[in-house]
């Protein structure tokens, strides 16, 4: 069994941004050299998400507004996580609603998708350092 | 180290739909021959879920009654989405809620699950040709 | 390859509880000696969670309201799962947004995690005996 680690990182200029990164783990996996296996992609940071969903401009706005709706922002006074000083208590919640993760195939050391897969960051508490973990086993 | 993968097509008679494929997932984990290991079982469509939950009829209508409130289908102008020509971008919303996958242990060659654990494939855009993947790995 | 299995054991006091698990999983891990692999944490039971977040009281608290409000308790009768006999449809809707697993990696031994990366389960039908599954493979 083998096994591969890659770290990527963002620093987004805006508070919410939705980037496609399935060319970079694509690209891990060719580094990785395991053509069978999953490949585990997953947020380091707990106001981010990893999801998998369409690349499509319009969607992007759906989501965004969307989760607004059900995780509104403002009033930042309406979170008792928000006491502690932070605003991000929204962000908190918006990326279990996307998810932490996502675990993808690797057959024939290719992500093996459907015709409008693509991988996500999800980025709900921006403008600051963050990072997304890729691990990798198989052989 | 081994490895399996097989998929499941569907095509629904309904918009929505939640179908039990529990047995045929097991099904696949038998024909692997792998014991010990992890069973990845996602949607390869982006307005589909595979998830885990109970198999009882007030329930499932409860999930889609509760989805509907939360990302309704109508008016279908809401969403920019849908300004490409596409009436599904509920659909989308739908899937974020259900999940895309599941991954579960086998232990002894058989679904390591709990008393009333039961996958389920959810379906938020139906009327068309859909698939599963399911990949193991495993020994 | 090798793997590991292991299940944590649970009878919260109230109905919804958040518990942190983080320090289990290490322990399970440290018995199973495997340095690199993925690790499989579910709820083993479908009205309860194993999730990602912080471990930040206010956070926890504005969870519990925020699903809550998604996912009401009352009236009970709302929910044709309750037709049952059950109470609890609205714990099966929380467990879906909070998630049934996590999938984490484990480098050189240890949970491969962000700054604030903490497991929780998430209970939303206590008061009975639960259990959490921990499998492990890798090497």
């Amino acid at each position: 069994m083998k096994n591969f680690r890659k770290e990527l990182c963002f620093n987004t200029q805006t508070r919410r941004a939705y980037i496609n990164i399935t060319d970079q783990v694509q690209e891990a996996i060719d580094e990785s050299g395991i053509k069978e296996g999953l490949c585990l992609v997953n947020a380091m940071h707990i106001s981010a998400s990893v999801y998998i969903n369409d690349d499509e401009g319009g969607l992007l706005h759906d989501y965004d507004k969307w989760l607004e709706k059900l995780a509104p922002h403002e009033p930042v006074n309406q979170y008792r996580h928000n006491d502690t000083g932070e605003d991000n208590a929204d962000a908190h919640l918006k990326r279990q609603i996307m998810g932490r993760e996502v675990v993808v195939a690797i057959t024939k050391g290719k992500l093996d998708f459907g015709p409008w897969e693509q991988i996500f960051y999800g980025e709900f508490d921006g403008k600051r350092k963050k990072r997304v973990l890729i691990k990798i086993i198989g052989e």
